[in-house]
């Protein structure tokens, strides 16, 4: 498959990928050498801002799934930290950005990430930095499987997911990545990290299937579990979002802080444009204001200007947020109607708000001067033609070629060893209590249990079967809400 | 209004506007033209540290209402940043520090912030930092506000409230202001901030009415729907507030990262002498540490050092704090006297403990001999005789007055155009439920209803009216703590 | 005492105390007088990411314990850094690393911590640091105590207990101390902080004792009551441990920044080889992934690592973390065999897992190049001998004897003011209800009624004693997770 991607390349950009130079997109490891202390504090600070984020999303998830598996997909955001963390120390950074060798499609070299005291500053600033990022992705797919996926076999694909993101990630930000020699720009991620994750997240989501009675009612969502949680976890990611975004000028000296500056801009303003979007909508449509479409339409600008954080007008980046945000609450039903069952809407927001992200950048951005980080190309509005924005389609067709199908091997390969959907009856006790051992007081199983027993996709005894402590429970509700 | 306030302060201060020289007071945004990456770098870190506090105000207001209102208030939070931010973008910021125009008392210019790529750096550090500072000025007023404010109307104040920030702003902090000019002191906004929101606070809170049922049973409070969520609100505005006082020197090069440091001791100290106020307080009159008292406090201690954090020395924050704290929860109970329902404790903590702090700059504050932040000037105890104490007087009662008359006209007006309570049906539903769509399980409403009852202000009827998923419902408590 | 220990330290090492060398183990305010803002702003950037380790803490400790307390340790938490704040300033700093009197045991001096504007930036950031230091040692015990320690005692004990805290910290981190001139290396509190938090905790936990009913039905743990709060606050913990550990380089200038980014690359290597550990572990042991070996590992893990984190090569670390982790969680039930009750694991957690990072430094490590942090000691597997594993030994045993003898004398004192056990019925009802004056809904308390019954240990009138709303729920259970 490398090697079509290689050839689709060529073809389409008609470039000799010998003779590249290189850009210079950031988050770049190459000036590394001469890193200083101002550089690190601030791509380490950001770096820790970064990993807030993996509470930011634990709870939002936490929040949005129904209470019964509350704990669970708190305990899958940790495990991918454990897991993700440690592949990508072992194989994943050096797959990225490994010095011992390297094509233009993946490095090696720096496995078991490790450097001699003289060297250490530079490499391990860049890997605490990498590794924030890297989480962050494998984070994303635990939304969109939540409430069915097997705890074990997410937790092998925790560990091997990492190979998904930190391939595309060398080709955008390594020296020897095609993308990055072709002079794609995606500054933060919302290719490497937002459109990986959300493709990988379709395709986990499509082989795992829909949560039980999921679309027995239409296609209304179910409730919430905790909107206050959920609530909580998006404000948590919207200031982290700051550290990804403003750290990713990857320094502080010369230029770079100047580019942190305006990303901090651009990122807040593009949130606001999405948010925008999303109240306004969601007001129209239902003259309420429903907190999942706020949600996923701050998120929605968030993940779309992450490319092009550090270079958009700032008036461009309320446009870019008000189209990602869009994107993200206008696809997710759209979506659902697929009876694709993503209970976080990370598919919409990450995934379709990534490629319009990466795309974004192919229309709107102007050539800039300081840091040359567009290389003197400028987008199709800017009077640069379509060149830019054809790299940048590229750039996502590979990624999303690349997800897809690497998502799915590795899902088939996992189903294989460990079946990737909970059995109906584990699903239909909740993942905390099956996994865990929590029981929730007050929490009932009757409507999915209805469902279920109308489709005759489990024996109507099984209800009977159930343990006293949740039969007792079956005139409730599936959801609580928060600290109802 | 702008002129009474004009001849008002020459009469008081005896100034001629025009001769006035410069004072350094921070935040100025005067030194920007060299600004370097290690001032922006710190200005950007505070910024995201303050970001954060939006998590803290919303969780503390979320956890202080009852039940049914829980997730409608971490909304008005989120609105407060999306459309108040949006407003501080596009007129906000140059009403501040414009700099095609300026008098005295307000500029204007920089209209929709945006800078070519050579001054981007100063100006969007600057930006981001005043921008956190707009967003936190807003929310304040959400939190007096919660409960029977009509979401629509509040959605309305949110935009335009950023007015009611941003002039007084400018008149503190930029070069331009009338403040500023005289000497006023206030370093991270007890007056620009915390006695804005407060007296904007106060305005709303009367005009809005108390919630209804109230005053029915006494003036003790209505218990705390999350009591933990509002402790965790409390600790991240807590740490929050560190980057809030300690950003403020606006850089760190020369001595300013000394004031930093000073400024993290006196916020911290304050604080602590604020919660032993509390603590000590509640202890005595009730026999138990009551959480509003404690939270208050601590809040209390913390608005009150923030004016003059840089200058104080350790022992005078703790004095100042302790007298915050004290202001905060002995005020407290005297709004409520008044009938003055503020659910939150949002009049006594920002409005009187902002007050203070100002005042207490007068009072206390010696001149400090590094970077002139005083402009040689010192207290009334420190020998600097009434001038300063006149200054700080001043500034505090065109700020009051300010606040309070452009509140009660933006509120005049938008209740022209969307009534700014919520019906009574609504109230009694909870805006969870009205406007969001968030049925809240064993949530009761019998207290409020027999509330209502007695005084016939709704018809006996209504509760018989309640869809059934309320009125099933009646036999519980307005309050489920959290979790319970 | 201090004399037994000095004559001890003399006799084991055979070194003569008034001709050592210094060593240069950080943190260290030695360099305090060439500061500089580079160094300043790390250093206060990473303490308030340290001071969010609080909130971190109280959620932690909040979501381990019963509903009825789950208010109370949020208290005690903010308890801790007001009045363990107070102390501080007032006295902790000054025997830590005053400069007016020093021996090898203690210093004097810098009581209520003040400085002059020309001195103040170097004393003030490094105060600021110490106290983040300082808070997060007390609150550790407040863990191991949870449920039925009085809480008037608790604040007692906050206060003073500072003390337990200041004194090794100057052994280890002042210039004068004897530990620091021996060449003990503990860069960021394996011993100062969690070693001391841990034994002072056990020593605590035994004499308070076990919770009514803790042991009546084996040694099952009691269930937590939020498991999503507790998962929430161990996310939090660790990334504010990022803070602690890279700032504990106290700069970044020179070489430091290089041992910052390897502390940040071998802290979450060494939380990552704890939670690889606590999953392995519970997943064998259980067939489930148990919430609290999850949670316990990583942190186990993590305090391992803070001794030696700016020093382990990676691999190191994640030897470190999963040895740390194993600790933690095999040593959790030993300790609850012992019917030493712990609700959160603190003895475990800090205690073993501190002692382990302490004594792994002797072990693993090399004699560093930059900075010779380790005096060009190496440990044992390096070919340094037994030397260093010597001193890191008697460092523990020290610091364990202190802890424990002057906890003992401590709580003693205060137990004949105040009893520093709750009474019996006050722990029947909770802390929440008898000291905050919070009613839980839906809390019941049967279970541990009939346990109390059963042991007479209260007259079984005691049930129809207590207030209707709490006799009217006594068909329901011990904890309602989280919003049940």
């Amino acid at each position: 498959m490398v090697v079509i991607i290689a050839v689709f390349a060529e073809v389409v950009t008609g470039y000799d990928m010998d003779n590249m130079t290189n850009s210079t997109a950031a988050p770049i490891p190459e000036d590394r050498a001469d890193m200083s202390w101002d550089d690190a504090t601030w791509i380490m600070t950001a770096s820790f801002i970064i990993f807030t984020m993996q509470s930011g999303f634990g709870l939002l998830e936490s929040g949005c799934v129904s209470l019964k598996n509350e704990v669970n997909i708190m305990v899958k955001n940790a495990v991918d930290v454990i897991l993700g963390g440690l592949s990508y120390w072992v194989f994943g950074y050096g797959l990225s950005f490994g010095t011992a060798y390297s094509n233009i499609f993946f490095a090696a070299g720096d496995f078991a990430v490790s450097a001699p005291e003289q060297d250490m500053g530079p490499l391990f600033a860049t890997y605490i930095f990498q590794l924030s990022f890297a989480t962050t992705a494998t984070t994303i797919v635990s939304g969109a499987i939540a409430e069915r996926f097997n705890f074990m076999a997410y937790c092998m694909f925790s560990f091997i997911n990492t190979v998904v993101y930190c391939i595309p990630a060398g080709w955008l930000w390594g020296e020897h990545g095609f993308l990055y020699k072709m002079g794609a720009i995606d500054i933060a991620g919302s290719a490497g990290v937002h459109l990986v994750g959300g493709v990988s997240g379709l395709v986990a989501c499509i082989m795992v299937g829909p949560r039980l009675g999921r679309y027995d009612h239409g296609h209304e969502p179910f409730p919430m579990g905790s909107p206050t949680n959920a609530m909580l976890g998006m404000f948590m990611l919207w200031w982290g979002w700051l550290g990804f975004n403003c750290g990713s000028t990857f320094g502080v000296r010369g230029h770079k802080w100047k580019y942190a500056a305006r990303s901090a801009v651009t990122t807040i303003n593009a949130s606001l444009g999405g948010g925008l979007f999303g109240c306004a909508f969601s007001l129209i449509t239902t003259k309420k204001l429903m907190i999942g479409d706020l949600i996923n339409s701050v998120l929605g600008g968030l993940v779309a200007v992450t490319a092009g954080c550090a270079l958009y007008h700032t008036w461009e980046a309320v446009v870019v947020g008000i189209v990602g945000g869009m994107l993200a609450v206008v696809t997710m039903p759209l979506v659902d109607r697929l009876k694709i069952d993503d209970p976080v809407g990370a598919v919409s927001v990450h995934g379709v708000g990534g490629l319009w992200g990466v795309l974004a950048i192919g229309l709107f951005v102007d050539a800039d001067s300081l840091e040359k980080i567009t290389n003197g190309r400028a987008g199709l509005f800017k009077g640069g033609g379509w060149h830019l924005l054809g790299v940048q389609t590229l750039c996502c067709v590979c990624i999303i070629i690349w997800s897809a199908v690497v998502t799915f091997i590795l899902l088939f390969l996992i189903n294989k060893v460990k079946p990737i959907r909970m059995s109906a009856h584990e699903e239909l006790l909740g993942a905390d209590l099956v996994e865990h051992g929590i029981r929730h007081q007050g929490l009932g199983l009757s409507r999915t249990v209805s469902a279920l027993r109308r489709h005759s996709q489990i024996d109507p005894k099984l209800v009977t079967e159930l343990p006293p402590e949740v039969g007792s429970n079956l005139g409730g509700f599936n959801r609580k809400n928060s600290r109802g």
